[in-house]
């Protein structure tokens, strides 16, 4: 269709990165692009920490559970939810902040909007990006490793750099099927929802064959997959650590 | 820089369409590339609902706080939360859905990288977009509205249609100093803070006194709104509207 669908389309997670550091030049490049995404109000409830210190990479390595591209990458960066602007305006005016689940949610989501359109702005310079969920395992243990002022709480991390190798000719990881996600008019009802997930666990096994050779066993479906993620609290310090660096989730 | 930076940074908030529709065939493209933005182990935890009576969308209007797009937009979504094929696949196994702040934080950033690409897919073929905050002005009577099944919560609307006037040759509305956003190592102290804030107030006054010719007064600037926006409730009941649908905030 054009250049940029192309991108969009071609998009993998890269987790192997070559030595190469990125200009400063082209982090701003792209921070610039990502700024210029769509945010509430123009509230920009968000901040951008590049972590620059290698024993504190190494060191979140292990708190984001094991993965080395945290400390290869040319960049890495945490994607903070950041009221502290907020906060310290109305401090000035001896008010409270009292923003509430809208002002957490609108972090979460301006700081995705931002964080993305940086991440499209690095793949089209040829970079790879991987964002990492990890990084909530511990929030408390990133908060203190970077001495986290109030205000500004992790959302997960992004690693930037230059991919190890070209990215691999295999196909994509397969989504659900489009007609699962984008519904006209209504939802569909349980059972069609059902259907789309077992249609959709086919190809997903499918595609867990194939990238393994035929020679490992499949991994779990999709279904299996989601009942263990979903099934069994994750994280749960999460809503401690936010409530305690000032975000309201009620 | 290429093509796709251009794009980023030529991005505007559309609010005023033509009537021309938008072809089926290019809202499966936009979505498709939607789809391949990255997603927390594959969960997947998004859904779209095109709004397509006119009836409904006129009523969205007004519960979106009078944002006469919402009607006269080529198309009309609507982005969701999604935790329902999970709790269905978890039902099957007479197990309980308990994924927590973590479930619901993870749909929220799944959603906004989803519809972020999508956004970005559309602009790449000519179309203008507008994110609607205000769908979550009362969302128990958005829920009502459109039948909402458990599990499906909405974060957000947006319009996309071909723009009813070029773009504007005025000056983009001002983004916070990089500096203010992107950081290195550590984040700054507050007084540093401050002072970022105070400089991108005067930009933002120049802006609004440009925009308007210099005839009317100048808005408030951005640390007033920020205080007006922060310092009072806001959308209080939408913690427990979503708590209502099955999302877990603790």
């Amino acid at each position: 269709m054009n250049e940029t669908i192309d991108l969009l389309n071609n998009h993998r997670s890269v987790r192997r990165f070559g030595p190469d550091p990125i200009p400063d030049e082209h982090v701003r490049i792209a921070v610039e692009a990502g700024q210029r995404a769509s945010t509430s109000s123009a509230v920009q409830a968000y901040s951008l920490l590049r972590v620059t210190d290698a024993e504190e990479r190494r060191a979140l390595v292990e708190l984001t559970g094991g993965q080395p591209q945290v400390a290869d990458a040319g960049a890495f960066f945490i994607v903070c939810g950041d009221a502290r602007r907020h906060r310290l305006l109305l401090e000035q005016d001896h008010r409270d902040y009292t923003a509430g689940l809208e002002g957490f949610l609108v972090s979460v989501i301006d700081a995705t909007l931002f964080a993305q359109n940086t991440v499209i702005a690095f793949e089209s310079m040829g970079y790879g990006v991987c964002y990492i969920g990890g990084l909530r395992n511990d929030l408390a243990a990133v908060d203190a490793l970077l001495d986290l002022p109030d205000g500004l709480y992790p959302l997960y991390g992004l690693c930037v750099g230059v991919p190890a190798e070209p990215p691999a000719d295999a196909a994509p990881r397969p989504r659900l099927p489009m007609e699962a996600v984008l519904c006209e008019g209504r939802f569909p009802v349980d059972t069609a929802v059902l259907q789309r997930v077992a249609e959709y666990d086919r190809g997903y096994e499918a595609y867990l064959r194939d990238r393994s050779g035929g020679k490992k066993p499949a991994g779990p479906a999709w279904s299996d997959r989601m009942r263990d993620i979903h099934g069994a609290p994750r994280r749960p310090n999460l809503a401690e650590y936010y409530a305690s660096k000032g975000a309201e989730l009620g």
